[in-house]
């Protein structure tokens, strides 16, 4: 159980900075856990040691000349096999790209390479990020799900195999499977980090976004992979923050709005249960918490999401679907030929229907710090063949706006539960300022089962 | 023919400052003209005469204590009947908006009202700015169309009824009217100036413009109606220039490309002669042209743009349309037709190839100062049952970038002829400059025989 003394990267960083860790060092341990777990949990797609032993080396040596790049500096990552890797095979989980070695890296991994970060390798994910399921399975129950589409990322990140990974969210791919898992996953504000050499589910939703151990790693990761790309046209020109300083910064009790509605009706009695304990907690340590409507028809809003989803997939694959269709999965099939018979006008109007529902769900957050709900319905359901219920997650992909799951604690069975964080546009300092102070109130740290 | 010595808004402006002319005699003579000629012409579906000659008299008060607000201080305009106006009636061109008064008024008419710009009224357009044609007829043969769908204000610009006038484009609604009728029209750059407080035809297309007897006086409306407005989601934040300072501090020769393929395969004879002598007139001038090919199947990008109008159009109308389907004209009922049973993923990649398409023509226009084509494939069709070929226009308002109609000539029919220049996305400061120096080597001004 010794492993478990890792710690995450804000005090790695700091040992890494006085001569106390060493990237080759940290590579080594992550390469051997890989080694010693990923048969059973098949986190990890592509794994390059090689490489990564090599720029350990590299990053090692500019540090003993006194080089640091970033808190980032010598931390092992992984990269959800969506984001082009030059060099490295790039599949998204797809027949389709099996054989698909990208000639340049996604902007967000070029950024990570750039802050000192090490890529370990790629990590698995659902079939074109979509429903299809990966070969992962959940560290801490192997017959259910880790959630999806970025199934590796969260095992990857529970399992201590790597520090941080980096993601997409096009309906609950980044917080679900960090839910289910019991690691932090936060997608920021659409546009917030690039999409440059990402391979799409639907433009107009895909949001990059990261897993983590805790709030403040994602903070610096976020610090590290936040800001405008040219080369992304859905890029944000909107201004980054000290992420990192916003979380440290912190220190008075969060305003919360509880959603009770649409999430305790579609919530199994455990969750419910829970997140009743969780705000009694986050309110006796001071947080003032009060319960809000959702803005909108939140199955409306589901609906308004589906269409575009369906809409925007079905037109990416149009081309290789007619001349492939049997290198397909039945969920992704399925997922386009619903995108076919979708018509122009319920798209439009479901695009429609989302800038007014971000525009209330502003009006909503005014004075608010961040919204409150759980993060799914029920915790990872038992069975590989699916990779759960979307539904708490879509809103707020929908609408553009950041969330953060915080691991919470665990359910009767032994499965991770968590809360989930939303808040105001681009306001991730904000959201990860108030995710941290409920981190600390409700002290949860878990610890999945994988070395047993 | 005294009344062909008004001259255009600078010089107006200009003579108001040093008290040589009067907002309230200019709105009488306005008014005086919109009675002589509007039984056969048609361009003014509403004038507010009492609230003209009011607002005169209160921008006469303020001249009179050494106020002066802008060049539009005292210069009376038009407002195309898709603008709300408070206390106006607003019905652009529909049978089911005969009754309607808003309560506010369009961003746009309140800053050329806080300008000092007298509106006199509202413009005929054809009915919700589609393609069934308002009753506004061409002053130059009151047997052609003036074009659509801002039928009336070309026809009020080129009578010298009122100076200004305040338009949208979504196909080719303000450059084709204003070469039919011989006046200069300015389609912006997508999100130059507002949009809040205007009837829609498709969100994703539709423009702010502005008709006027010259370059210049298009440059100071301009300048009074461009800028970011919070109210509208398409409003951009790109910072304006002194667009009449641009015009006026120009005096080099433009570098200009000139587009054949697609414009002089489309157009007639007379139009393809006309523009090879202009050509020739603007290169001996000292104007270096190169021909140039277009960056994208013209063809297609014509039927993309009709796939977004159709699908967002019939979006807009599904409610309306559904009750009241015979409240709408055949056209525009046929638009809405064509929408419902438009495929999203046509739709979607309607929007993709428009986005590849505004990248590629940002790569022609390096090192132009403007695109030159012909404005339309004829001059004014006879007839007034429909409003004339969109063709020419479309590709510029479906890339977003601003474009200019700057009248050249007659044809041999008596009816004006137009050049289209076309300018690079937000670059208006440069593309008028080069519409000055052009309109200034042509050395044409154009009077409709309306007064005979």
């Amino acid at each position: 159980m010794t492993q478990w003394s890792y710690p995450g990267v804000a005090e790695t960083a700091a040992r890494i900075r006085s001569g106390r860790a060493s990237p080759v060092n940290l590579v080594e341990i992550c390469l051997r856990r890989i080694e010693a777990l990923d048969d059973k949990l098949r986190a990890w797609a592509t794994v390059d040691r090689r490489a990564a032993l090599d720029t350990a080396r590299g990053l090692e040596r500019e540090l003993e000349e006194g080089g640091l790049r970033s808190p980032l500096h010598g931390i092992p990552v992984g990269v959800k096999d969506v984001y082009y890797t030059a060099g490295v095979k790039t599949s998204a989980g797809s027949k389709l790209l099996e054989d698909f070695v990208p000639e340049y890296s996604a902007t967000a991994v070029q950024r990570l390479e750039s802050a000192g970060a090490i890529v370990l390798g790629k990590t698995e994910c659902t079939e074109f990020a979509a429903n299809d399921p990966a070969p992962s399975r959940n560290p801490w129950n192997l017959d259910h799900t880790p959630g999806g589409s970025s199934s590796g990322s969260a095992v990857a990140v529970a399992a201590r195999t790597c520090f941080v990974t980096l993601d997409t969210q096009t309906a609950g791919d980044v917080l679900r499977p960090a839910a289910y898992c019991g690691v932090v996953g936060l997608k920021p504000s659409y546009g917030r980090i690039s999409r440059h050499g990402v391979v799409p589910v639907a433009w107009s939703l895909d949001t990059s976004g990261v897993m983590a151990r805790s709030v403040e790693d994602v903070a610096l990761a976020l610090g590290v992979l936040a800001g405008h790309d040219p080369e992304d046209q859905s890029s944000s020109t909107r201004p980054v923050s000290d992420y990192s300083g916003a979380v440290r910064g912190w220190s008075d009790p969060p305003t919360l709005g509880l959603l009770r509605r649409y999430f305790y009706d579609h919530a199994g009695e455990e969750v419910r249960e829970h997140t009743d304990r969780v705000v009694e907690l986050l309110r006796s340590a001071g947080a003032r918490i009060e319960e809000v409507e959702p803005p909108e028809d939140l199955g409306l809003v589901y609906a308004a999401h589906r269409a575009v989803v369906f809409s925007e997939c079905a037109a990416y694959h149009q081309e290789t679907f007619r001349q492939r269709p049997e290198d397909y999965g039945p969920k992704l099939r399925q997922l386009i030929e619903l995108g076919q018979v979708t018509p122009a006008v319920s798209y439009i109007q479901a695009q429609r229907l989302r800038r007014r529902f971000g525009r209330r769900l502003g009006e909503t957050l005014r004075g608010m710090d961040a919204l409150l709900t759980p993060t799914t319905p029920t915790t990872a359901p038992s069975g590989l063949s699916a990779t759960g219920d979307r539904r708490f997650q879509i809103p707020w992909t929908f609408a553009g706006v950041p969330a953060i799951n915080v691991p919470s604690g665990l359910d009767r069975s032994g499965l991770p539960l968590g809360i989930q964080l939303v808040g105001a546009l681009f306001a991730e300092d904000r959201l990860l300022a108030t995710a941290y102070w409920c981190e600390k109130a409700l002290g949860v740290d878990l610890h999945p089962p994988v070395d047993e």
